[in-house]
This record gives C-alpha cells, sequence and structure tokens, in this order.
C-alpha cells in the first residue's frame, strides 16, 4: 500500500473555492490561503443564524493504546461514509500540532484513503494559528518578565512617576503562566530565565520558570471555547497569569497586554476549511489537549459547520472518560449544543491490550501476538468497550461501536467481536469500519447506523451545573463520570479550592486531568477499573478558559523527543516534494 | 493628520490577483493569500530567468538616530513616484519582526501615505515566514539537546545499540544554536535550560543557553541569502550547532534534521506578494539583521522584481556603512546582481543630531529645539552625510540623496540643505522627499534624479574578494570600509580564526555587527570620525549564511520591552479592526 502522503499526492483535490461552493459558503464569506485552504470568515455566522441546526456526531474511543486507535481515520472516513450517501457532512477536527509530527507520533490528518489534504499543509504551519496563539501567549510571558523588571529596577514609587501606570507588584514566585513551544523540546520543562552573564545585570532578575507546548496553553482552550472575536477578547483578559505580593490575582488586562493579544489571534479565530481526500468540507480549528484542557475542535467551527450541513462529524480526545466527556460537561454547555450521537472507535488490539495481558509503548512495534486470535484477552478487554458504551449513553447520547479494522485483524475475530456488541443491552449499533483501506467505501455501513442513532431523541444530561461547587463538580466528574468510589484533594488543593472561591472564581467548569491510557488515575490499571480514588494533587485557574483543571496524577505538558525523532525521516525531494511524512 | 493605520484603512486596495497581472506575474505564478497578500511561486523564475534584468535601486541612509530617518517611507514613496512616472516598478522590503511592533519602535512598512498595506498584516504574521523560521530553527535546538540527553542517558554505546545511530558526542559547553522568539523578551536573553525539579531527572541535564530574537537567526540571512529551494536545503545542511568533544563542528546534517528543517522552510522561501497605498506591487521577504547578519531583502524577491520590472526599490538596514556595505560586499557578490544606484536618505534632525549636540533615546521625545534652525549643527552633521555619498561612490555605484521632509522642518534649511549637496564635487543628485505627506507626488523629483543615476554606467567594486583571508576581508570593510586606521583582533578572536581555517571555513564573506549609531564603533562618536580602530572581541561562524560575522562591541540579540510597551496601544474596536498600530 502507498504511504499516507503518496496517497494524498495522487488524490485530485478540488481547488478550494469548489469546496466553499460545495460547502454552501458564499464568495464573501471565505478568503482563499492558497490553493487547498481557506479562513471562513465568522461574519458568515450572521447569515446562518437562522438555518436550522444539523445533527452533530461525535467521534471518541475506548481507553486508547498510546498508539491510538484511528480516531481521525474514523471520523474522515465516516464523513466521506455519509457523503457517499448523499447526506450534505462536513468534518470539524482539531489542529495537529507540530511536536508529535517532527516527535512520534506523525500526522494527525487521519491515514490510507482517509485523510484530509494535503495532509503536509495540515500536519505542518497550516495558516498559522498555533503560530498566533505561541505569539499571544509569550507577548504576556514578556510583558509579565519586563513589568516586574521595570517596577522592581528602582522601586515601585519610581516606577509609578517614570511611566504613569500603577505597580502592579506581582510576586515573582507566584507567576502562573508559563512560556510555549510548538516543539517536543524536553530541555524547556524547567528553565531559569532572567539571568545574568557575570558582571552584568541588564537581564534583571532571576526566577525559575518552564515552556508547555503550545497546545497547553490556556489560549488554545480560549480559541476552542471562544463563541467570537468579542468573546475571544474578553476570555483573554480574564486570565490570570500571576498573583500580587498581595495575594490578589493579576490578569492580562491588568497588563494592558490583552488587546496586543486578541490581535495577535484575530486571524486564528476563523477556522480554516480544507477538504478530504473524497472532497468532503473539512474545518479545523484549533487543537487544545484532552487532559489540561477540553480536547476538541472549536465551538466557533462546529456552529459553522452544523448551520451549513446536516451531519457534522467530529472527535474529542484520547477515550470517553477523556474528551467526550468534556465535550459534554465542558464543551455542549458552553456551547448550547451537545452531540446528537457518539462514535465509539474500538479495535481488537485495542480491546486486547485493554485486558492487560500486553504492554504497549509508544515508538516501540507492535508485538506480532496482538493480532493473533485470542479469545480471552479480548473478552476481558471487551469490558473496557462496555464501559464506554455505558459511559456514552449515560449522557443520554445514543452511541455507535465503529470496529476499525487494521489489515492484520483477522475477519473471524472481527465478526465475534461484532456479535458480542450486538448482544448487549443498550441500544447500541456497530459496523466494520475502514476507512483506512477504502475510504468512505469503507464506512457506508457504520454512516447507516449513525444515521440511525441521530433519528433518536437526545435527551443530554450533563455531569453537573455550572453553579454547584468546584468540589460537587469535580466529584461529579470522579464519581458519575469515571465511576471512581472518591475524590480525595490534597492539601495544597484545597487551599488553592479556597484561594479561587475568595477571588469569585466558583462557577466555572472543571476538567480533570489524568492519564488517558486508564478510565482510572493510574495507567496500568486497564480494562473497567472500579473501587479506585481520583487523588487531585494540584488544581489550576483557566478563568479565560472558563475552567479550573485538577491534576491527577503527572500530566506532561512540554513531551520530549525520542532517540531517533520522526524529523529524521522529513525531507524534499528533487522536485521539492516533502518526503517521509506518515 | 490621520494615523498610519487611519490612512492604510480608508485606503481602496487592488484585489490581489490584480496587483499579480500588473506585476506580469501568471496564474499559475502566485496563491492567494487572503484578500491583500499572495506567495510568489519560484517556478516564476523559470520563465522568467530570460528576461532582461530591470535597474536596482538601493535605498540607505545617513548614520541614523534610533528613531530611523523614514528609509521605508523614502522606498515605498519612490516606488510610487517611479510608478507615477510611468515606469514599470516593484518595491523589495523585509518582513518585520513582531518584536519591535509590540515593544518601542512599532510597525515597519513606511508611513504616512507611503505604506505597504494592509499594514497589520505586514506588521503581524504576514504569510508566517517568521513563524516558519522561528520553527525550524527551534527544532534544531530541541534536536540538540534530545541528542546529547539520549546519547549520555546510559552512555554512547548504549545509544548506539538502542538506536543504530552513531554517536554525536557534542560538547554541552560548545552548543552555538541557541533557540529563538520573535519577541522582545529581555528575561530569555541567558536561560539554564534542562533543569529538574527537585527529585526528578526526566529533564535531562543542565547548560547555560539564550534566546535570540527571530530576526537575528542564521536562517533568516540563509533565507535571504538562499537561490532557491535546493540552495536553501544544502545552506540548511551546512550550519555548525555544536562542536564534538574533540573539537569538530556538529552540523545540522549530522543531526539529521536539515532536511525537516527545510521543510518547515518550505513556503517560506516564496517571497509574499503586496501593494503600496498607491497599488505599486511589493514583494516583503526575509528580514535579517544588518548588524550580526546582512540586512537587506531577499535575493529571490530581487530576483523575481528585477526581472518583472524596469525599476526595484529595495533597502538596506541603517547607514550605508551597514546595510549597503553588506549589500554590496555579501548579498551581491552571492546573488551576481550589484545596485545601479543607491538614494541616501537624510533628514535635517538625523543631520543635526550627527553633530553631536543632540543625545536622541528611543521611546524618548525629540526635543523641540533640533526642529529650530541651527546651522551650525547642520554643517557639522553634513560631514557624516558627505562621508556616505563617497563611501557609495567607493563600490563605483552612483548616488541620490533623498532629503526625507518632516512637518517640523523650515523650508529655508531644506532648502540650504539641499544646496550644500548640490555644491559637492561628487556627481550625486539631490531631491527633497515628501513620501510620507504626500506619497508619489511627493516624491517625482527624487524618481527623476534615481532614473538618471541609473543611466550612467556602473562598475561594481565590492571591497574584498571571497578568495581573500577571512583577516584580510575584515580589514577590507574596516580601513577601506569604514576609514579605520587599525582593526584588531582579540585573542579569542584570534583563535576562532584559525579554528574556522582549520576545518575549511575560509573562503566566506565576512559581516562585521557594530553599532548602527556610528560609522566607528563607538555609537557615542557622531559624523565622520577618523583615526579609529576596530576592536573585534568574537567571531561568529555562520556556514549556512555563508559569512564569519564579528562581534565589534556590544550587539543586542534580543531586545527588551520598556516601561510602557508599545503593545499597550493595541485592541480591538468594536467592529474587530485593529487600533493603535503605527
Amino acid at each position: 500500500m502507498l504511504s499516507d502522503i503518496e496517497i494524498c499526492r495522487s488524490s485530485a483535490l478540488l481547488p478550494i473555492a469548489n469546496v466553499a461552493i460545495q460547502a454552501g459558503l458564499q464568495d464573501s464569506e471565505y478568503h482563499s490561503q492558497g490553493q487547498y485552504k481557506a479562513k471562513v470568515s465568522l461574519d458568515s455566522l450572521k447569515r446562518l443564524q437562522t438555518n436550522p441546526t444539523g445533527k452533530l456526531v461525535l467521534v471518541t474511543a475506548i481507553t486508547p493504546t498510546p498508539l491510538g486507535e484511528g480516531k481521525t481515520v474514523t471520523t474522515i472516513g465516516l464523513a466521506q461514509g455519509l457523503a457517499k450517501l448523499k447526506h450534505s457532512v462536513m468534518a470539524c477536527i482539531r489542529q495537529p500540532s507540530m511536536g508529535p509530527v517532527f516527535g512520534v507520533k506523525g500526522g494527525a490528518a487521519g491515514g490510507g484513503y482517509s485523510q484530509v489534504a494535503p495532509m503536509e499543509e495540515l500536519n505542518l504551519h497550516l495558516t498559522g494559528d498555533i503560530h498566533a496563539v505561541t505569539a499571544a501567549h509569550n507577548l504576556a510571558a514578556a510583558a509579565i518578565d519586563a513589568r516586574i523588571y521595570h517596577e522592581q529596577r528602582n522601586g515601585y514609587d519610581d516606577f509609578e512617576q517614570r511611566s504613569g501606570l500603577k505597580a502592579l507588584r506581582i510576586d515573582p514566585k507566584r507567576v502562573v503562566w508559563k512560556r510555549v513551544m510548538d516543539h517536543n523540546d524536553r530541555a524547556l520543562r524547567m528553565v531559569t530565565i532572567g539571568r545574568n552573564e557575570e558582571g552584568k545585570t541588564i537581564n534583571g532578575y532571576e526566577r525559575e520558570d518552564g515552556f508547555d507546548i503550545s497546545a497547553a496553553s490556556e489560549l488554545m482552550a480560549v480559541l476552542a471555547l471562544a463563541s467570537n472575536l468579542k468573546d475571544l477578547r474578553n476570555r483573554i483578559g480574564r486570565i490570570v497569569v500571576a498573583y500580587d505580593l498581595d495575594g490578589a490575582p493579576v490578569t492580562t488586562e491588568d497588563l494592558q497586554v490583552a488587546g496586543a493579544m486578541a490581535v495577535s489571534m484575530k486571524e486564528a479565530i476563523e477556522p480554516t476549511l480544507m477538504q478530504t481526500l473524497e472532497g468532503v468540507p473539512t474545518l479545523i480549528h484549533a487543537g487544545p489537549f484532552a487532559n489540561i484542557a477540553h480536547g476538541n475542535s472549536s465551538i466557533i467551527a462546529d456552529n459553522i459547520a452544523t448551520r451549513l450541513s446536516d451531519f457534522t462529524v467530529t472527535e474529542g480526545g484520547f477515550g470517553s472518560d477523556m474528551g467526550f466527556e468534556k465535550a459534554c460537561n465542558i464543551k455542549a454547555q458552553m456551547s448550547g449544543k451537545a452531540p446528537d450521537c457518539a462514535v465509539i472507535v474500538a479495535t481488537l488490539r485495542g480491546l486486547k491490550a485493554n485486558s492487560g495481558l500486553y504492554d504497549l509503548k509508544p515508538g516501540q512495534p507492535i508485538p506480532d501476538t496482538l493480532f493473533e486470535q485470542d479469545h480471552e484477552a479480548l473478552k476481558a478487554g471487551f469490558e473496557n468497550l462496555k464501559w464506554h458504551i455505558n459511559n456514552v449513553n449515560k449522557y443520554g447520547i445514543p452511541a455507535v461501536v465503529a470496529i476499525n479494522r487494521f489489515p492484520q485483524d483477522s475477519e473471524e475475530e472481527l465478526l465475534q467481536l461484532k456479535a458480542m456488541i450486538e448482544m448487549l443491552p443498550n441500544n447500541v449499533e456497530v459496523a466494520i469500519s475502514e476507512g483506512f483501506a477504502s475510504g468512505g467505501e469503507g464506512t457506508l455501513d457504520l454512516a447507516q447506523k449513525v444515521v440511525l442513532q441521530t433519528q433518536r431523541k437526545v435527551t443530554f444530561t450533563p455531569l453537573y451545573r455550572l453553579e454547584q461547587t468546584t468540589e460537587e463538580k469535580l466529584m461529579a466528574v470522579a464519581e458519575a463520570g469515571y465511576g471512581a468510589a472518591s475524590l480525595t484533594l490534597s492539601e495544597k488543593a484545597k487551599q488553592q479550592l479556597a484561594e479561587f472561591k475568595k477571588h469569585g472564581y466558583d462557577n466555572l467548569a472543571v476538567c480533570l486531568a489524568k492519564t488517558p491510557l486508564s478510565i482510572s488515575t493510574d495507567g496500568s490499571v486497564k480494562g473497567a477499573p472500579a473501587h479506585f480514588d481520583v487523588p487531585v494533587r494540584e488544581l489550576k485557574l483557566c478563568a479565560g478558559a472558563g475552567f479550573i483543571y485538577a491534576l491527577c496524577g503527572n500530566v506532561m505538558t512540554m513531551p520530549g523527543l525520542p532517540d531517533k525523532p520522526a524529523f529524521m525521516n522529513l525531507d524534499l525531494d528533487e522536485d521539492g516534494h516533502i518526503i517521509g511524512l506518515s
């Protein structure tokens, strides 16, 4: 079989203007960015706001292996399948970070015959939105350190007289806004900044700091959750970047940098229109993580797509305990639009890995034994799938299981799994999905099942309401959501809760940051764990995004490069084409 | 008078396709990026290579004040003036860094009625080229630290067995590739990276590092000097990022990251087409500094523009001792195309400041006295202008002085200055230039004088040939170029010279990094200094760019933000338009 980039390059793509017309956009509502990309103007929403809202299909997954279960392939494949059934359809996905593209994981454009194209443009700079987020984020960081430096240089009084500004008296030990970079750069996780060369003092004062990958920026979550430019501007202004010497929060508005940050993100707020290999219009917008943020494509993109098409297919990061939970409790509560159907992606290898009998690691080859028939492992891992089906139903949302087929899978075992799902008491549908090998032709059954399930009446039930206390909301996700026996706040987390409440931050959503490799907070516990505790180590306030996130275990916000990073394969050929991208 | 952004927004702009047609590009040779920008494909050069080459006009300046003398205004104004005279003309300028836009200086799109439009797009992300340079640069940095980390983790043998790669044995104390960011961020000048949180060792090893502003990246110079994509790829591979434990250079090619860096810059190699307020096609490409790099727009942009138009107007950073010198000795020797005429921008205030009687500082208001008639100061400062005229003539290039008029200037003094220039024995022409206030109408006289001077025969004479020794080349710039009495290499610089030679780096150009505020290396020495020494503290090898740069005095490669940064004025208005950008 051809590589992803070979398939992508050998496909005939439509000029983006044709894709825009097909999507139902008018000429003035988009701006082409080269041949195959366009920025969609938010003015389009003014015209579209009275349109009926189409069905929103959210693709989620079982508890994934570190290799992923093919959620984006299924999302794009399903969109193509729905188009083949003559439905009007769009896909909405997140913009991939360049860190993983150059690091371990490779691209995130889907794969095989279910890709967003041109995949190299999607996987690299696209239309610069992540760069704009990075620039806005680091501008605030520079503003913080410059302000501390100038205020401390000759004292606060001198600063106020010199500048005519009020001193903010930021506590250098309580700056909570790190810097970001869109790379996997382990060496930047913890840094000391403001160092002085021997004998020089021009660089200010030293303090401990660190870099996150750009997708972990609160601004990325802000971009994904904003409803329009004004809302973006206001959310940015609410971001707390530090505390002053009295313990009061300091915002970007206090630093008078919120306006410039919004200016930097003015174009990023427009979703990027692309197409799948079969010409389905696809919006790419924002790329928040699914642990420390809510892990879904943007509200704005969904809003445009659902008003243009009968079906919008989108995806949430990791399993249904992660991106799907946050799509329901954070995103849907902010947007007012709940998913009409959830597609749960399952794979034979993923379910067997959920038996706990295999140990898969990213960057290492999959053991051959995982593709051999193993009924015991499948049966054990099936508990995990059942958990995710029940989880989706818990929110009142109908489910379809998409068994994403890999070439090595045995037909017999696939049918066995399908039969096991069909035996379940839930009103769940199931289809074998072959989007990778066959594009939309490979997802026709899945698409039909999805159409069926979206005809059901949805009584959407989030796990909590924003008016509840933060502690109640955290417990709701842990207990009603994960099925944990308890949630335990550390002393630090308790103090933080009290502090946030004191400063008026008690009506925010909650976002639990935990390992995606288990439903529990321990990545080694596979299947469908019960009787576990969710220990909350620390809380982080994201007042701009509108949630408090809870660190449950170690969550890495700056990945590292492996021994042999993916970038080693990348180059330009004699004709200037990119090679080695997958 | 209206602000720059108000003038820009109230001007009727042409759709970029019309600008492209006017420039002589064919449909397949550009890709629109929104309404007013387009990327110009390098394929255009295949068709154009047999076209005759138009005249290249390089705008330079007297020794500038920290406020600048209006070189970009004159460049854009002159291009508009030439267009009004019915000549076919294009302008080529550098992409502004966002650091100064948010910091002190503001935008760099020209000003008044001589601007590149839309100025907010030029001044912010444009088409993402600086972001692409930043991403490629920092990818190499992450690759270096990841490689050191993995090689040291369990020793070189273990690394080689595990990865199948040869250990590079990079000396962590001899990494010469810093990280970059497109912000004025003082706190990042010197940082300690790879720090470990107490009890954790996942972050690797500590080492001292720092950030430069992105415009200072060698990749920016590489982009500006490359002749095509293949040359870009090869230059990137030659970049020396570190030395190993035996003192041998380690390149990006050794790290196997050069291909991925070129992939990241694949779109950045295409110049961005925009227009001036009067519709003159303008190419924006690359933005290297004029001290540690050569400070001129790209060879590729010049190459396209000179083959499309009869006149190409471009500019070199700072005074003629800086950007112009490097345009002649570095850029023209690489491109094979020397300027046909130089325009020296002079201002009354700038010449008076060159008397040494005034002390101007960036970010502080200009003393009113500078605009009062002061014949003594003007006469003293005039020596500086004479120096720059002689300097331009030294290379065999005809000169035109453009007296850039400010609203406060006295008519009498302007005419006095004009008369003084007309009395000079050189074949120099002079015109008063009012591009800021009147656009092309204000530069008609200047444009006529430029046409006149470009009809002279040019016998271009660079100061050195690449075959000379590095020391000879450095002395040529200092003595024949600046008129210094001597050049003194520090012990460190001497050792470095020997080391570079040993590794075969002796046929490169030289690039002297010194203050732009004096012809000498001491910024407080104004006018036309003589009998001075040029002390070289340290050398830096830029094997990819193709030059060795010599640090003569302190050169700041990461600016800081002032008390009240320009970003405080920036915001979005009710309609989502950017306000406060100048």
